[in-house]
């Protein structure tokens, strides 16, 4: 078993000064590595209900892609606004400095689809809430959240949990 | 078998007036259709030695990333300018009005790799030629081309062809 934190390296002033990035290309490119990313995050959502993935743009949604294809599942892009074709449902949330947004489309679940929401990095959760508050505007429910890391220090596994969300994470740092 | 075709349905005048868009999120969403999309791309290269997968954002990489997870290869995002944290190359492309970009890590790919590229679909080939250049200019060679759907009336085969590179793809329309 691999030391996954090893293919995270992190980039200082990226992209932005003052932003410490977490570099997912080297576990990515590293076959074992990634293989050994998906099969922790497959095993911890094994005792989930799941009908369907989300994965969140653009990060989340390569891991999500990567699991629905190993779990053989359909897959719900939650994009940036104005790339998904319409009918498309936004939700806002704020960042550090102004708001953003993601859309999904209308047609993307079915009534009462247990969900699992897929990013690669928890930060501060703002991103994965705006994602669950889209899961339950349509009608289906969030199964739960999954991650390859966890960044402790911002805390967003506090806020996911305080909205009632499950999460669990392959790695913390 | 599912008529795939029909999992891919065309969005007019989307995302500009003029332009038919077709709407890849039918088909991820319902499990057999991706399943079967996925299984095909692999069969279309089973007889190519492939060392590593390189997907171009953004739809690209999620069939990339799915495809990686079938196939336990290690993955490689080729991305937008500025998403991608230094050192990256970048190869710049002609759009129909003015002109666009693609990066990759120089770290990506190790040398003599057989890199198999995948994207959504192929229209006029540009931003495949693009990628196939930050290919080689890293020092890696393009084991071929693989999407799910080709614009015949584009004819992106045949440029793609016109530089060498060998193309598979699921559907034609």
């Amino acid at each position: 078993m691999r030391d996954l934190l090893q293919y995270l390296p992190v980039v200082a002033d990226f992209p932005r000064p003052g932003i410490a990035f977490r570099d997912i290309c080297p576990l990515l490119a590293d076959a074992a590595a990634f293989d050994q990313a998906l099969a922790s995050m497959e095993e911890l959502v094994q005792h989930w209900q799941v009908d369907r993935i989300a994965g969140i743009e653009s990060r989340g949604l390569i891991f999500a892609a990567a699991l629905a294809a190993r779990m053989h599942l359909g897959l719900v892009p939650i994009r940036k606004p104005g790339k998904l074709p319409p009918q498309t449902l936004r939700e806002n949330y704020a960042l550090e400095y102004g708001q953003d947004g993601l859309e999904v489309q209308h047609a993307a679940f079915q009534a009462a689809d247990q969900v699992l929401l897929v990013d690669d990095v928890i930060a501060t959760g703002g991103t994965l809430l705006a994602a669950a508050r889209l899961v339950q505007r349509l009608g289906a429910r969030v199964a739960g959240v999954v991650s390859v890391l966890e960044i402790r220090a911002l805390d967003g596994r506090a806020r996911l949990e305080a909205a009632g969300l499950e999460v669990r994470t392959v790695l913390r740092d």
